[in-house]
């Protein structure tokens, strides 16, 4: 209802396209795809069409590394534990980063209550991961290395493809949480050395509650939803049919449009940048701007709450977010930006802008000049401003 | 197109109302009910509308007692592993019966190769386990009762309330899986002292991909899917709302219909029972037929096999199952007919029947009118026939 929607990284609005073959999946009486009659065969027909998009989007040898989830988080917890439990007489050691979702940090902690040990790597003040850092955390009884491509309040991008190579020359599954980056920007399983990638639909304007996670053929992983033989006996359950057609033609888009979506993408990006200073000052950007998605920046606005910011502009219609909708509820600062090294007063102060296909460079002015009367407002009531 | 569909139990058509709500939901570019901002609110108003109203179809206290999952696979895992993660250390000691889902089975066999015992009682004749036979198999180290509701093969129903006093009494945790009774036949969670059920949409003509689990207050059950904050806390990831707000309409009209739905699916069985030895002979119903859900008739024609009578219903444009769609790819003869004493040669003659609000005493009679010729023609052909 006439919102400025610069909360993508929460929802992304379902492309046209992906709402039709949804709506004709739900009108046309499908039926279950292990069904062994002709009715059954059609919609694994559609099934597996689907999973033939999703495979080339990420460049997938074979579709059947390709098992669809009820989303990014279950895939996350499919790759973390179903390597613990597949691998734990091997060793019971995992490194990961101080900067992952909370999929992946739940999971872990889990894990570790388990008996398993978890190293937990400092990313550097620009939010990157040293590829030197894994490699020596790695020790002989190491059974996965779980490092996230992008992140979901920064966008910061992790040298993935370097930290894979590694993993792979220590003979070390490789897991990474790319749920923010598959479809948004080009992901390569193949250069990317990774064994196992998490993500999910929506990112790239799919439906939610449908993700996938590519297992490389040969990777010792054990189902997390047993039962049925479905999903090539790697997944079980009734699949989510109208979801994963929409997933399937959501990354048909995402591949054909790619280079085009990144192009807008960055031009707001850039233009939001360069015109931030012309409204506020004393803030602070948590995005590397070098490495990191085209659709999202995190800033820090000194002195003031970033969830006053965000309930007055939703005043205005304008949709941000200060962290990760997964994170709602939870009053504690990110524990992402408190790794690169922020204060807990100006992490309060974050903001999370991301925009999508559907954003202009007129939303940004608006947002702005929403932005500078909030700021000034929050300031002029805040005692910490003007600091002393 | 124009086939006659007696596989209900692999999948049930969507309600047209169901339809209609899902599409509303797709077309309403709606958000992630976990955003604080007013898009974020208006989806979570959605979102908690869908769990009153399934909270109100199985009588559970309060909506929060109700966990939206990918489908009654899901629920089964979160509540069979759940428990035996949260309470290991009260004990490791599992009942349950030789006749469950694979949902039921396999996680229990997976929790099995993690050190707990498990404790599988045999069903009597009629399919039925005794509840005496779960009073002493209950030990000090017993921390977890799972018993389905009904059979998905033979659509036979447990002595649930029972058995769940039981387990009270002995201060037991108790699962039934009612993945093919909720919203089929009445459930009250109440009634049934179950402190844990799972369930799935498409049961009561909702969509495929969602379902649910009922977590009694204060049972002590850990998620399975661990992130976000999301289902207050017991299931994270962001939720498939198409699906959800299709799974609340299909309650609210299943709780609506139950009874006029009951009456004239049970007309449909007492058809088919009556009208079946007009057709054919040497058959075995399998169906416990005083204890079992109205929509399901499991058959065994003796001396041929079921895949080639479903083949051949196929042909003719009718639609039948040989077991659950969830063994489909697997040859071995179904462990429940086993379960009930058949034999091998037996169990692989064997139909699965299910029928919904859509079939006609005509589509019986087309059906039977087929297998007539089906298992003429079949018997004809087996070496087995006729017996010496």
């Amino acid at each position: 209802m006439g919102f400025i929607n610069l909360d993508h990284i929460s929802f992304n609005p379902l492309l046209p396209e992906v709402k039709e073959v949804m709506i004709e999946v739900i009108n046309s009486d499908f039926q279950n795809p292990s069904s062994q009659h002709t009715p059954g065969e059609e919609a694994a027909l559609k099934l597996e069409a689907a999973r033939e998009k999703v495979a080339r989007l990420i460049n997938a040898d074979n579709p059947k590394e390709i098992v669809f989830t009820s989303g990014g988080t279950e895939s996350v917890n499919h790759a973390v534990k179903g390597v613990a439990m597949a691998n734990h007489e091997k060793g019971k050691h995992i490194v990961t980063t101080n900067i992952e979702h909370n999929a992946v940090i739940r999971s872990l902690k889990r894990l570790a209550s388990q008996g398993f040990t978890v190293t937990s790597l400092s990313v550097d003040k620009s939010g990157r991961v040293d590829p030197k850092d894994v490699k020596n955390a790695i020790k002989d009884e190491t059974i996965l290395v779980s490092v996230m491509h992008s992140n979901n309040e920064t966008g910061t991008i992790q040298p993935i493809a370097e930290i894979g190579e590694i993993a792979r020359e220590k003979k070390v599954i490789f897991h990474t949480d790319a749920v923010d980056s598959v479809g948004v920007v080009p992901i390569d399983v193949a250069t990317l050395n990774a064994d196992l990638v998490s993500f999910a639909s929506n990112p790239f304007y799919g439906p939610t509650g449908v993700g996938g996670l590519y297992i490389r053929r040969g990777t010792r992983v054990f189902p997390l939803l047993e039962g049925g033989v479905q999903e090539n006996n790697k997944r079980a359950g009734t699949e989510n049919l109208t979801g994963i057609v929409g997933m399937g033609k959501a990354a048909e888009l995402a591949l054909r449009d790619m280079t085009d979506r990144i192009r807008h993408l960055e031009d707001l990006k850039g233009y939001l940048v360069r015109e931030l200073p012309g409204y506020i000052d004393e803030y602070i950007i948590n995005t590397n701007l070098e490495h990191s998605l085209p659709n999202l920046l995190n800033i820090s606005l000194k002195y003031i709450e970033g969830e006053s910011v965000m309930l007055m502009l939703d005043e205005e219609k304008v949709a941000v977010s200060t962290k990760s909708a997964c994170a709602t509820g939870s009053l504690r600062a990110s524990h992402v930006l408190l790794s690169l090294g922020l204060s807990h007063a100006d992490a309060q102060g974050t903001l999370v802008l991301s925009w999508g296909m559907d954003n202009t460079k007129e939303d940004i002015d608006k947002f702005l000049a929403f932005l500078r009367t909030v700021v000034n407002t929050l300031r002029d009531m805040s005692p910490l401003y003007p600091p002393t």
